[in-house]
C-alpha cells in the first residue's frame, strides 16, 4: 500500500452493489480471495457486504464472515451496508468499522427498497444510532446514503430541496455523515455541484464527503471529477462495473473503479491502488464468475503507452 | 433547430471519422439521409468526410458529393478533413465552411498518418493558408488539429510544450483556429486544463475553442465536462460513438454524440438539439451498416424518467 498522502479514497462496493443482482453466488473463498486482492492492490475501503436476510438476498449471507476477514487485513477499512436496526446490530457485532443504511429519497423507492415511509425510516435511524453510542467496542462509522437523489425510475425528477432537507434532518439527529447517490445514473455535473454545495452550507462541510455514481447513461466519470473537483475525498465505484439496484428498474452498472482509478491517477490525484494490480484481480472475479460481463475501458484498452501514476 | 443562444456547439464527425475505419462502404444517399436527419435534430455542424484520395480511403471518396448536398441544408456548417494542398483544394472547390487539417505533435504518427514530417506540414499549411488568400468566393474557416496531443500510442507521451511551441507557430502561419485532438483517447481532464490555459496564453483566447475527445478509456465525457468548464464552446463526437484512426493503433472510439448532448442539456447548456430525434438517427445508421456496433449508453438505458432539456 502507498505511503504518500491518499488525495480520494476508492470505496470498492462490488463485492456488496455489484454482487447484489447477480444470480449466481460467488463462492466465499472467492469472495474473501477478491477482497485480499483489491486490499494489496491499494484499495482502502471494501464494502464487503450487506446485512440483509439470506433469504431476500442469498448472494450476501456470508457477510458476517466476510467482515471477520476483512478485518484482518491491516490498514483496510471495513464497510458494510444494513437496511435496518437488525442489520445494524449484526454489522456492530461482526467488527464492521463503517456502517452505511439507504434513505431514498423517493419514498416510493424506500417503500419498495426497505418497505419503510420516510417517518419509519427517521424513526430506525434514530435507533441504530441509539445502538451505536450503548454498544461496547469501538463506534463504527456511521453514514445515510441518499439514493434516488439525482432521480428516481419510478417517481421522475426529485426536488434538490427535498434532498437538503432530508440530509439535514438526518444530521440533526446525529448521523456521522450522509453521502449522495446516484442510483438510477440520471445525475449530471450541475446538478451534484449544486446538491454538494447545498448540503454543505445546511450540514456542515464534514458531513458530505462522499458519492456513490452509477454509470447508467455513460456519465459516472464526469460526475466522479465533478464532485472530485468540488473536494470531495472519496467515491465510491466497483469492479468491472458490475452492479445494479434490483428494486429501481434499469439501474445498472457502477463506475468502474479501474477507469476511475486511471482519471485520478492521471490527473495527479493519489487513490494509493498500483492500477495494474488492481486490473489484474479482474481474472480473479472473473474466473469466479464466468457468466458475468466485466466492463470497463481501460482494462480493454490497456494503459497508454509510458504512461505513469 | 434550436432559436435560443447556443451555449456547446456539438461538431458531428461520424460520417468522417465514424466511418473511416469501417470496411463496408455506406452508400451515398444513406450518407445524405445521416447528414439530414442529424441536421434536422438540430445538430449544426457537421463533418462530412475527407477529401483524401479514393484508393487509400474509398469509404470517403463522395466527399466533394456529401460537401454539396449538406451545403443545401440551412444553418449547417459543412466541415471536412483534408491531409494536404490537394485535399484543401477540392475543399475549396466543393464549398465547405470549415476546413481541418491534422498535425500530428507525435512527428512518429505525423508520418504515418499523412507521410510527411512537421517541417513539411509547415510548409504544407503555408500553402494552404496562401490558396485561401486567393482563392475565389468566402474564405472557409481553416482549423489545424493537434493530433496526438494528449499522447500517442507510437511514441508514448507528448511533452505539453511541444503542443503549445506547435500551436504558436501554426498561429503565426495564419491558421484561424487550433484544436486539441485526444487522438489514443489516453488524455485526462488536468492535462486537458493545462493544455488549454497554455495555448490560451501563448497563442491568444480565440486561437483554439474545440477539442476531438476520443473515449478508448472511458474519459470522453470527464474530458469533455473538463473543456466546457474552462468556456471551450465546439466539441467533436461521433454518433454511436463510431469511429478510431487506422495510423494509431489502439485508438478506438470517439465520445458518443448521444451520451455527450444528454450531459450538457442535463447540465442546462443548450447544445440546439432534441435528443430524443438524435436518438432516433441511431436507425438509420445501424441499418445502412447492420455490421457495425453502435455505442452509447443513454439511448440503451433510456432518459430518465420525466426528463426535459
Amino acid at each position: 500500500m502507498s505511503t504518500t498522502k491518499i488525495d480520494i479514497e476508492i470505496s470498492e462496493v462490488g463485492p456488496r452493489d455489484g454482487l447484489q443482482s447477480i444470480p449466481q453466488i460467488m463462492a466465499t473463498a472467492d469472495k474473501k480471495a477478491w477482497i485480499s486482492a483489491e486490499a494489496s492492490a491499494g484499495v482502502s475501503e471494501i464494502e464487503v457486504g450487506s446485512f440483509v436476510p439470506a433469504k431476500i438476498l442469498p448472494q450476501l449471507a456470508d457477510t458476517a464472515e466476510l467482515v471477520r476477514h476483512a478485518r484482518r487485513i491491516a490498514g483496510l477499512t471495513v464497510a458494510v451496508l444494513v437496511p435496518n436496526l437488525r442489520g445494524a446490530q449484526a454489522a456492530v457485532e461482526a467488527g464492521a468499522h463503517k456502517i452505511s443504511i439507504p434513505f431514498s429519497v423517493s419514498e416510493t423507492h424506500c417503500q419498495r427498497n426497505v418497505n419503510r415511509s420516510h417517518q419509519q425510516m427517521f424513526e430506525e435511524i434514530e435507533r441504530i444510532i441509539a445502538l451505536m453510542n450503548t454498544a461496547d467496542g469501538p463506534r463504527p462509522h456511521f453514514e445515510v446514503g441518499l439514493s434516488t437523489a439525482f432521480g428516481c425510475s419510478i417517481e421522475g425528477p426529485i426536488a434538490e430541496s427535498k434532498v437538503v432537507a432530508i440530509a439535514e434532518k438526518l444530521v440533526a439527529l446525529g448521523v456521522d455523515e450522509v453521502g449522495l447517490s446516484d442510483t438510477t445514473g440520471s445525475g449530471n455535473p450541475a446538478q451534484l455541484r449544486r446538491l454538494v454545495k447545498q448540503i454543505w452550507e445546511h450540514c456542515g462541510r464534514d458531513k458530505l464527503n462522499g458519492v456513490h455514481l452509477h454509470n447508467t447513461r455513460g456519465q459516472g466519470l464526469a460526475n466522479a471529477l465533478a464532485a472530485v473537483d468540488l473536494g470531495l475525498t472519496t467515491i465510491d465505484s466497483s469492479l468491472g462495473g458490475i452492479g445494479g439496484c434490483p428494486a429501481a428498474p434499469g439501474a445498472s452498472g457502477n463506475i468502474v473503479t479501474e477507469d476511475l482509478v486511471f482519471m485520478l491517477e492521471a490527473m495527479g490525484l493519489n487513490t494509493g491502488i498500483d492500477i495494474e494490480q488492481l486490473i489484474s484481480v479482474r481474472t480473479l472475479v472473473q474466473n469466479a464468475l464466468p457468466n458475468v460481463e466485466l466492463y470497463g475501458f481501460t482494462a480493454n484498452a490497456g494503459l497508454p503507452l509510458g504512461f505513469t501514476s
